[in-house]
């Protein structure tokens, strides 16, 4: 088998057999194939996608690339929930604690922020002392002791994505659905757990820019999971506007802590609902408008917040700051963006507040950027929202006074300001099961 | 300026500006741009191609990206004719010599055989002592001094060219039409000629499998060079069977010397006078039917038998096989291959010709193979032709009895008899100028 009479057969709209498809990973994962033959392939796959079947061969020969959880360590039934990535998404810091709280377990690998998008564990890291590497016994037994660890994903799993997505990100090829479907079912399904609720982001702030594209991908990752025999939802959520008011590493840690405690915005706040919904109820708690009642209970009663409180201080981190969190360290210095002109904020360019944010130091441009975790932005005002000339739009936070004047340009550019009040948008779209 | 936003550019269906594309080939040519990259460009080009202005863009970047040939040199008018390449086609050691022989200048620079093509080099190198390696002195000296000389193509010319064909070679992009013209006319353009007289091959033997898709090549070689400034004409011209007799290197001489004494086949010698009575009368020595006429008298002279002769021997090689070609070494064996039933010779898939030569070891699979000079095909048997059962079709010779089985089997494969005798096909298709 050679791979450039499998780069000529994608090239001319053929399908791939499951044999080329492995052929293809066994050589990016073990080095035999040039890079300048991947990302040629990843070009004409970009050009013809592939069919589902496709895709599927395309997703376990990426999970079976490297290590696999040994998933007969842990105990119970194992529930994950992944996000497309997103503006202000600190939702793994709620559902995970609400869901853990009904003793399933939850055994969670998280990414790091890259670009206008902000990650799991880089959020977690704004609590001192909070350990985001374990080795897999520590963290095989403390999801079996207390039902839920986070930690970012073992460089050994799935490490065909890692090289694939490597090229993928210097070549144009990131968006493709069959590759951006493999990529990440590839390395969810490498950690083997029995229930997957997705979350596909649609709109400016995401990957996915329409609705539809968005049902499409969430329909092949559904049926991806559901082919290696995984219980599969997928909720598909607005990202046109930030998800609740901040954006920030300990900005969404205090706003996570204020949700559990039942005081979190609105949109936010029914996000964490839904995924935690079929997140319970994919584990076996009944019917989705069940398993979402139990998340409410979780959060009236507080088990959730103990749940979170919990979980960092197993792993280390400073559980004081989710008790009282006006304990996090601020930033030196706050800036109010304020409106030129009355009317209603009619869009919001999401990406574009992720940027901002980047400006002040609270993301990455790099891999090795270092993050400032106090810096962010709290939102005032959303799309919808009336507003009054000389009206704070948002509050900008950092350490350096001088990133101010880049980050409100940003801001201001990405937020537009009408004479009538917008449509209302759904929160949630639709759900793929 | 960053390659990543060119392929995108590309991938999205955009034009790209001269200075991207400028900024491209000089990345290619010193190293700076990684294979991954050029490979993804280069299939973005395959799929959304290239307007006219991007392709001489392109071609006229492969062209200044090494040395070029420094012209002012040379004394008068300088004519070059190329051929896309096909099975049987030793035009150039014919129409050369015709050209020459009316003190036009010749300065030719020519290439090596590959897979089912077969190339001048090679063929020249069938004869004992021909030096196809010449130090630019001699080469300028001899094309003034006789007004031809016959070189491999320098490898200081078009550098980006020999790195994008590589790569090309290897990911299934050379099917690309703004590629393939600015390989051939990138090359060709480096060696400054006024004159270019373009033979594009058209049929199963060549590149381009229809005469739409020969025309539209051409059209654009033609605009590229008239873009530099060169007089050009391109003759598309019949691959759909073999031209002349011969297949290998010797052979191919000896045919090549036949036409030169007015002896060569039919089909052979028609498509060398329309070549050489373009590239005479593109030279200035009147129309096209003037041009022709003389081409036809430098036959009947003997004249342009003489300037090959005179070539060979000024470039070291053995005159007397050119004056007594039965003196070339002839292959140990020889094998008849017979039809196995009466009609009419419908079809030859000459691609497949040529890759039973190339099994006689008259060819190269790889750049690092041997040639055998007296390997060959000799057609007893062309397209239209009335055949009985047992009657030889074709004559192969090879120094090793076992390859004739591997040979015959394809040969055979590639010949189609049936019943009805086949419409004739045009020699040449068209002429665009």
């Amino acid at each position: 088998m050679r791979l450039y009479d499998i780069i000529k057969k994608k090239r001319d709209g053929e399908e791939l057999s499951k044999e080329e498809i492995d052929f293809f990973i066994r050589g990016v994962t073990d080095g035999s194939i040039p890079d300048y033959q991947i990302s040629a392939l990843l070009m004409a796959i970009y050009f013809q996608g592939m069919t589902v079947r496709e895709t599927c061969d395309l997703t376990y020969a990426v999970r079976d690339s490297g290590e696999k959880l040994d998933s007969s360590q842990l105990r119970g039934i194992r529930v994950d929930k992944h996000s497309t990535g997103g503006v202000g998404d600190k939702t793994s810091l709620v559902v995970a604690p609400i869901v853990a709280s009904y003793g399933i377990s939850v055994a969670k690998m998280s990414g790091r922020g890259l670009g206008h998008t902000g990650g799991t564990i880089d959020k977690l890291e704004a609590i001192d002392g909070f350990r985001t590497t374990l080795s897999e016994e520590e963290f095989v037994a403390q999801v079996n002791s207390i039902g839920l660890a986070i930690v970012g994903q073992s460089k050994q799993f799935a490490p065909a994505d890692k090289k694939l997505y490597a090229l993928r990100d210097v070549t144009a090829t990131v968006d493709s659905m069959p590759l951006i479907a493999s990529s990440i079912m590839g390395k969810k399904l490498a950690a083997d757990d029995d229930c997957i609720v997705l979350d596909v982001k649609t709109g400016s702030g995401s990957f996915m820019k329409t609705v539809e594209k968005s049902r499409e991908l969430a329909r092949l990752m559904v049926d991806i999971g559901k082919g290696a025999g995984k219980k599969m939802a997928a909720i598909i959520t607005n990202m046109d506007r930030p998800l609740g008011r901040a954006i920030g590493n300990s900005l969404e840690v205090i706003e996570a802590v204020e949700t559990l405690g039942g005081r979190g915005p609105e949109d936010f706040t029914e996000v964490c609902l839904t995924l935690a919904g079929y997140m319970l109820s994919l584990a076996g708690k009944g019917t989705f408008e069940e398993g979402r009642d139990l998340a409410r209970r979780a959060i009236g009663s507080g088990a959730a917040l103990e749940k979170l409180i919990e979980t960092v201080k197993a792993q280390g981190g400073d559980e004081r700051l989710i008790r009282e969190p006006e304990r996090f360290r601020k930033a030196k210095f706050s800036h109010a963006v304020l409106s030129a002109k009355s009317g209603y904020l009619v869009s919001a360019d999401t990406e574009k507040y992720g940027l901002a944010s980047l400006a002040l130091g609270a993301g990455r441009n790099t891999a090795e950027d270092e993050i400032d975790y106090a810096a962010g932005i709290i939102l005032k005002k959303k799309t919808g929202d009336r507003v009054e000339a000389g009206e704070e739009i948002a509050t900008l936070y950092a350490d350096r006074e001088d990133l101010f004047a880049e980050a409100e340009k940003i801001l201001l550019g990405a937020t537009e300001i009408g004479p009538d009040r917008p449509a209302d948008e759904p929160l949630i779209y639709d759900v793929i099961e």
